[in-house]
């Protein structure tokens, strides 16, 4: 461990969350490190952040190699909260974010609050991971997902990371010796097909219950990540923060306005 | 008005916005109008989506030009709920979000609710776009904004958006005369410094509000939204939804994991 080194630890399943001690483990061998992380589970915040109320701090922990604090926010507000207020003006070297209950591949990544952790590393231009497995179970075994962790931070810390790029890592459900490896890979084309379960309450309205199944656009592509994943890889793939789509530029600069 | 055309609108200031009734006049321009959009003001709601509580929608108004209604829930569901439930399956030929009260150049995409909408609209490969004003009066003068929309609006109908591509439109906040133009730019590097005001509740607690100012990383480019935008141009930024960083995967890939 390296005590110059600091390391921010946050995700979106809560303070809690049993994927978050295992990130928290795996971040102590290389670090420092300070987790701020919500005070209750947050799946689906997305790049959220809270406006019209105020924000409270809770310090849960404080050890020699790690503190931790709840907040009463997303995701992200845990992230501006840390970097703004609770390191009193110290710049991480790394933001990590996990590991999360449930995958956060293809067109995920938009609704993730674990990969809003990273993206909003990104912006402020510290190198950031996030970290997902592919199981929803609050008791999953990490294990897993925490050795294929330690080998993505202990790169990122040697090779650093472009600037504007963050990583989305994501680790299939299996024991470590059946992971055929570690890919990178693009983003698979791809989207939730929502389906609502209508109901009817007591006093006769309507309400509607969000559920839905992924889909993927592109099975047949062999360069994804849902690809790698489907064929016990640990999938990585480096997201932009800019999301100019710069090839579509020049045809729409021919409109005429 | 193309009396087969459907457009969804949403927005993310609520279902009371005047940006909103702006652009549901535009929008009848061009077609039948359904909106979808939160009973209340949800701001920096980015992609959220709800999955611990159940949606209720409330049908506000229907004509032979519109029907108007209003969904507790983020603006990300609004779409979700439209698209599956109260449009009968019926899939819209355009998705619009907007008029926003308030700037969503550069890096403002991510936190934004109006342009996770036209997001969804496009992981949804329906041409969508969001439109902003520069201006967060709740009785700011959209004319301008709906003037600029209606020329957008038209030139995606007649060239169609390519497939996963959506449009961020900022308009900026003068006279229609003062506009110099309509400018296809790029997203610009940039982000918000927080400046967290901490107070004391009256029982000796510590709480957070959270403010900050936008810093752009990159003022001497003359190719960036926020550039456009400071030359009283309005800017249009195409959007990707794949957000893979493409150019940084070659040097990933000599990583020894």
């Amino acid at each position: 461990m390296n005590k110059d080194r600091l390391i921010l630890v946050s995700n979106d399943d809560g303070v809690e969350a049993k994927g978050l001690k295992t990130l928290i483990d795996v971040a102590s061998r290389f670090g420092k490190v300070v987790v701020v992380a919500p005070a209750e589970a947050m799946s689906g915040m997305s790049h959220a952040i809270t406006i019209k109320n105020p924000l409270r701090a809770k310090r849960l922990q404080k050890s020699s190699s790690h503190e931790i604090y709840s907040c009463q926010g997303t995701p992200v507000d845990c992230v501006k909260l840390a970097l703004n207020q609770l390191l009193h003006g110290r710049v991480p070297d790394l933001v990590l974010s996990g590991i999360n209950h449930g995958s956060n591949s293809s067109s995920s990544v938009v609704y993730s609050g674990t990969m809003a952790v990273a993206m909003e590393g990104c912006i402020n231009q510290i190198p950031s991971i996030g970290f997902s497995l592919l199981s929803y179970d609050p008791d999953a075994d990490f294990s897993t997902a925490g050795r294929i962790a330690e080998k993505v931070i202990d790169n990122v810390i040697n090779n650093g990371l472009p600037n504007g790029v963050c990583l989305n890592v994501n680790v299939p459900d299996v024991s470590f010796e059946k992971v055929k490896g570690i890919k990178v890979c693009r983003q698979a084309k791809g989207l939730w097909k929502e389906e609502f379960v209508k109901r009817v309450d007591p006093h006769q309205a309507e309400y509607y219950w969000l559920t839905g199944y992924y889909l993927n656009l592109e099975e047949e592509s062999d360069d994804t990540d849902e690809h790698a994943l489907a064929n016990d890889y640990a999938s990585v793939v480096p997201i932009k923060i800019d999301m100019t789509a710069y090839n579509a530029m020049d045809e729409i600069k021919t409109w005429r306005f």
